[in-house]
């Protein structure tokens, strides 16, 4: 006749629940947390050390299935493709997810061991520094939009009187979801490293 | 001694609340919608056909600074820019609208007019009809994952042991913000035209 059984709180538990709230709301906070996890706010201090290292955690599930190659021997277009491709593929799975994660600092190894790979790799390629910042915005941006993309309705643009005869013969073209946000992102990221190799030729 | 004022219920009333709690909370429901107002729901939809419309009203809102260049002499690559920085800096304006808008298929005249001015341009400019939908896509996913980064905080990377040298190098020459920000999206405009460029040239 003890106590009810209390909540095996954890780190993880703490992140899964939070995620869950992201994925139903777009955001979390301290107050929902406890009141869904059934604790007081002051139980998850025990776990965590704020919104800061929840927003973290968030971000290194994100991230979880970003794959860095291996073969230090390819060339670098291909090395940043092989990134950005399994980068978008990792946050795909949370889109409700980016705007929170764009709006904190980064501070979690994940993400800090795929910004180096970048790094080293237009380092190698010979990108200025100021360039190489430049450059992991640019890859960042349009790997975060595609992520949101790959999350848009199978029909992104509503048929109407409004459509014009190029625009109209332009989306005549789509396949279905996912393949054609697949495609276009190929497209996209062919004309982002033309783009850089006609920069980095310079 | 009358009853008390009714609040005056408006398309445009409800837009701006709706973008009220987006802002702060990144979504809205119905529910909240009228309990904000101090109304029922069945009285929003005296005014509104539902949550679709309430989005695309968002949309237009989001869009509403976005200026397409009244030169039709201008090159292809000048008119994009001009179109590109026009709808980031309107959109910069929600970054937390993002994903919202981007799970709604489009439906609102200020996105039909941008969409056919970009589908004309690179009409003109000799791509495919593919290619079309592919870099519109490619430029909306840029232009939104930049809107989300020029909300991102002031110091985007926490400063640590894990950062490593080339990276370190990198993240020295940034500026402050919004100014790095701007400077990022005018060197991603710049990759992403020459890429555009060498595609069109083939």
């Amino acid at each position: 006749m003890g106590r009810p059984p209390v909540p095996l709180l954890s780190t993880d538990l703490i992140a899964s629940i939070a995620m869950d709230l992201v994925n139903a709301t777009g955001g979390f906070t301290i107050p929902e947390l406890a009141r869904t996890l059934k604790v007081s706010p002051s139980s998850l201090y025990n776990h965590v050390s704020g919104r800061d290292q929840i927003v973290e955690l968030l971000r290194e599930r994100a991230m979880s299935e970003v794959v860095l190659p291996a073969d230090a021997d390819l060339p670098w277009t291909e090395t940043v493709a092989g990134i950005m491709r399994s980068y978008r593929r990792s946050y795909a799975r949370y889109p409700r997810l980016i705007p929170l994660l764009t709006a904190h600092a980064v501070n979690s190894s994940h993400a800090f061991t795929m910004y180096n790979a970048l790094a080293t790799t237009l380092h190698r390629a010979g990108f200025t520094d100021a360039d190489i910042l430049r450059a992991i915005t640019l890859m960042d941006c349009f790997v975060l939009g595609s992520a949101l993309d790959l999350a848009a309705p199978v029909e992104p643009w509503e048929a109407g009187a409004e459509v014009g005869p190029e625009l109209a013969a332009a989306l005549a073209t789509g396949g279905p979801k996912p393949a054609r946000a697949d495609d276009a992102f190929d497209f996209g990221l062919d004309v982002l490293l033309r783009g850089l190799a006609d920069l980095a030729s310079r």
